[in-house]
């Protein structure tokens, strides 16, 4: 019923996009996004950290989403514009200005987003060109805007399906950057989403927000973010559909659509961890409740010590039963269960009747499964993770200088 | 007023101390250790784990305290007898049993401890032998004992202090291990506490709660311990003190004298954190309340993007910055500022104008010093923690292989 397709935010029709090297990167890497949609009447949502420190991108997207009708991100790398001071807040105000200029739109119709160096003021003559470069370039290709929003990241990151709305045919599509993973929170996350499904406006804003929470968010803490994290998404309505609302008989479907966009992208960013050797799903179930269930999945995704062992390939199942007894969520110790992929490695709070060497081998793959039980409901929750490697460490040691 | 003396367990009048190789661990190192107070009317507090996998020794010591007065302490390392079951209950009652046995005093006299890998069941003869050793080798050495808790510590951790309580002269000395630090809530953490000042129970275990708030807890995240960590005190009485009661006008005077010997060894935890290659002081000022400045304070020290900037010798501010933004702390984005050493690198919530050079010097430093002002209050916390290395990796990835 979803079908993958090639691309990204260029898949749905109505987008065009772009990606240039505007200098505030080294060694011209591309580091200056737009994507634009050609719909005058596009409707947008978009969800930000909570990060107390938001970043002057943020604060000045936030007061676009709210006031008007979005029709374009333009996003840099390379700078994060946080921590800058009121100049930050001009320079964002001044992105948006740039942008709505190239791109004939007003200004307040701008989304900006910015990625990169906590502290810096933007070099604004660079991000000026890049802009008026990435405008002059527009095209249907997804690939340059993905390639243009990476910082650590080692691959471009996109997604896209089509599906039948009743009997429409509507895509969503995306490109997605993040690669901090040993705590997801501290590393920027950035996604930018296009529909061409037409959508109510309130409905698109309420069913983001509930799909980030259980994807994006699934490899991030809830209320830990970054200083600029931020999902996007425009919706050109160029499918012609009947736009869902809450209660329409078809949101249900356009919210599967867009769930599975968005967990597809964010499992890209598990697996782009820093120095990641290993994608890792935790998936833990008998929960009192979703939230216990995710407070635990994600103590045992964010341990070092479990992270660690992971990388060593070593079934180390005591540092997961660790993990989320610390982790505060309610469990049974004397009913407790740990699984590594299909192995059962401990059962009622102890070590189970296994070979450990079968444990062994399902940690040499490339990709895991952790399973916990907790025995005391039937929520469940999954998160995505990585190893924490040498690589880890090397990567933000050498980051910055 | 405190003046620090050598040795810890058996500084105090009234007590001996033990630590043997009992073949628990390998290459003969020392794995089982005994303090024993020569009071039978000795007085104990203790604080425990809030781990919901709280392990064998932890359910039974906290019987035990609950139930007699604890007049000994048996200690394994290279065995966390976690995860082990009813078959674990049972091993931790006989280490009390066999330890009773050996001193001739009542089991439930004995608090129990253990500390290693998680899921295994414990040697019971290697572990009944070297009680029976430990047993038979009591002295005045506290430095055994030190060494015979010891996992991934690279140094035995002991300290001791002698002041004046009103007219008579006390002491009070301790041993700890603790070495787990990129999340210390993850590794066990021990402590070990002797005086031979007279107090009153419920005052001992009032004052003892509070001290490890304000000095362990400050290198650990409050309700997210490990399975195993304890912090158990005995009072000889031996220097025949009026016993401080909660409103003798003494009780602060003790109170700061067992505030001193946990912080020493509270920083002798993070100072030998795995793979450290520097101890990190972080001190949070200006804050709504102390909750407040704590959790800001601790987001800091554990964000792994702090540690590894740290161990790069990199001041990096902007990580620190979004860490505290992140720690759901209130402050003031226009009013943080952040000092790496003495010199303000961030003031206003931008960049001051300082030299990055000089922040950098400070960072070549073995011990280095991190302050954040919120901006909102006057309250403040100071914690400690140490950076994170390749080794960390290293030695989590290969502690149990």
């Amino acid at each position: 019923m979803f079908t993958p397709i090639d691309g990204g935010v260029t898949a749905p029709a109505g987008f065009a996009a772009a990606g240039v090297a505007a200098g505030i990167k080294k060694a011209q890497k591309k580091d200056v996004a737009l994507i634009v949609s050609q719909e005058p009447e596009t409707v947008g949502a978009a969800v930000f950290t909570t990060n107390r420190m938001a970043a002057a991108p943020i604060t000045i997207s936030k007061r676009h989403v709210a006031g008007a009708a979005p029709q374009a991100i333009v996003v840099n790398s390379g700078n994060a514009n946080a921590c800058t001071g009121p100049e930050g807040l001009s320079d964002a105000v001044a992105m948006a200005r740039i942008a709505g200029e190239a791109l004939r739109i007003d200004p307040h119709q701008v989304i900006v987003a910015s990625t990169g160096v906590i502290g810096t003021p933007l070099p604004m003559d660079a991000i000026e060109l890049g802009i008026r470069q990435a405008a002059a370039n527009l095209s249907d290709e997804s690939h340059l805007a993905a390639e243009a929003i990476m910082t650590t990241d080692t691959f471009p990151k996109q997604f896209a399906v089509e599906f039948n709305l009743g009997t429409d045919m509507v895509h969503i599509g995306g490109i997605a950057k993040g690669s901090g993973m040993i705590r997801p929170d501290m590393a920027t996350m950035l996604a930018f989403l296009t529909t061409d499904a037409a959508v109510e406006r309130a409905y698109l804003q309420a069913a983001l927000a509930r799909v980030v929470d259980g994807s994006f968010n699934m490899i991030t803490v809830d209320g830990e973010s970054s200083t600029n994290d931020m999902v996007a998404l425009l919706a050109s309505g160029w499918a012609q559909n009947e736009p869902p609302t809450a209660r329409h008989p078809l949101a249900p479907v356009f919210e599967d659509g867009l769930r599975l966009v968005c967990t597809e992208l964010a499992k890209m960013i598990a697996r782009d961890g820093e120095g990641a050797t290993k994608f890792v799903e935790v998936r833990v179930t008998g929960a009192l409740n979703e939230a216990e269930a995710k407070k635990a999945a994600l103590a045992v995704a964010n341990s070092p010590l479990v992270k660690t062992a992971l990388f060593a390939e070593d079934p180390n199942w005591g540092r997961i039963a660790s993990a989320v007894g610390a982790s505060g969520a309610m469990l049974e110790p004397e009913k407790l269960s740990i699984a590594i992929g299909d192995v059962t490695v401990a059962g009622a709070g102890a070590a189970a009747d296994y070979d450990e060497a079968d444990a062994a081998a399902h940690l040499e793959e490339n990709e895991v499964a952790i399973g916990v039980d907790l025995g005391v409901g039937s929520a469940e929750a999954t998160v995505w993770t990585c190893d924490l490697s040498y690589d880890y460490v090397k990567i933000n040691a050498e980051y910055r200088t």
